[in-house]
């Protein structure tokens, strides 16, 4: 890539498209499930627990999430969760995994905008599969140069990425709603983050944000603002 | 990459290590599960059926297959199954997972005398964490110049490898246990194929073997054959 145009990575769940919501419906379905068992807080506590103990074994994504959710189900009921509610479990991962992708406000608009002037690379993680359905379903994937499906979100994934595409971290900016996974890693690289807030944040992405004073940290209440940083950085 | 150069593409389940025989292992113990219910050939058809309607959903790998075990075992057991009996089906799912990764026999010399000489790339499908945990356990990795984990093997995916590194279809031989997943999308682009069959093969996998006098089409009974044949392609 030419070595003086800044490059916009993005990331994809809950900052083109909502994620968050549709698992906060699953959530709400299971605390109902187990309700004759447990109390939502118990509920929700083990079943992020069990989440927290698989997840360097499943990794991001759905069937991990459904595989966690029958895990917990059997232990918090001792054994006595029917099959036939296993089954409705099963039936919930199928929904989540056919669930239509709902763009964010001014995605569409933002992106339009930038692809013209501006190398965009989609940089997501997850289940390879679904996030590939995804990618395809937002109707979003002409805008981006590249899609990078990663199984974490690490400095030494974004630092093999700008070097497989040759971007140099000072001309690079990542756009996303979790400082954990989208903003730190890239600052510590040397590049700038734009931090969107989404209205939900998953307990395991939570970390303390960078204070306003941090130099190429910036915090956007929408990707409508994006151009306008961007203009500035470029 | 130099455009004169082979460049060899190196599928990794039953290609670099033993896959089919771990799945063959919890299909004995999935027919004993079931054993009460149904004769084996039924166990088999009926999780085999499971698979391949998920398959779109699911993607390839160990996630995908266990929660189609476990709705294969409501169904076969009309819900009777027993909760404990379905933990017994995510234990088995966690012991896949961390299974130790068991090389083929002359992986490591094939590819040590290879890799100095030719630029190697790993293609694997499956899910994304499973298999860069396979990579990482195989000790390979220093032998590949690229590893590429993708969710479906079709010619448009091999298409665009191919374009990404710049390799010429010509100028690239593909290795692999699968006819249908590793040669035959290969040859419909130009390139070439070594086919070294594994003793076990999906049943998602069977397709027909190309005739020999197939151009560029090549059958090896061990990988300690690939270098004679990478010498006569050269």
């Amino acid at each position: 890539m030419a070595k003086r145009e800044l490059v916009i990575g993005f990331d994809a769940d809950d900052t083109l498209w909502h994620n968050e919501t549709i698992f906060e419906r699953v959530h709400e379905r299971y605390r109902a499930l187990l309700g004759q068992y447990h109390d939502a807080a118990t509920v929700d506590r083990t079943l992020f627990e069990t989440e927290m103990r698989n997840l360097d074994r499943y990794g991001y994504g759905v069937k991990g999430f459904t595989l966690s959710a029958i895990e917990t189900a059997i232990q918090l009921t001792a054994g006595k969760i029917r099959a036939e509610e296993i089954q409705q479990l099963i039936h919930l991962c199928h929904e989540m995994l056919a669930h239509p992708v709902e763009l964010l406000d001014g995605v569409t608009d933002t992106l339009a905008q930038l692809a013209p002037a501006h190398p965009l690379i989609l940089i997501t993680k997850g289940d390879l599969r679904d996030q590939e359905r995804k990618v395809a379903k937002s109707g979003l994937a002409p805008h981006f140069r590249h899609v990078e499906i990663v199984s974490e979100k690490s400095q030494a994934v974004y630092a093999g990425i700008l070097r497989r595409h040759d971007i140099a971290p000072e001309r690079f900016l990542m756009v996303g709603n979790s400082v954990k996974s989208d903003i730190l890693p890239v600052l510590a690289l040397g590049g700038a983050g734009a931090y969107v807030p989404y209205h939900i944040l998953w307990a395991a992405e939570r970390v303390e944000e960078p204070s306003p004073e941090t130099g190429r940290f910036y915090r956007l209440k929408s990707l409508r603002e994006l151009p306008e940083l961007v203009k500035m950085l470029a």
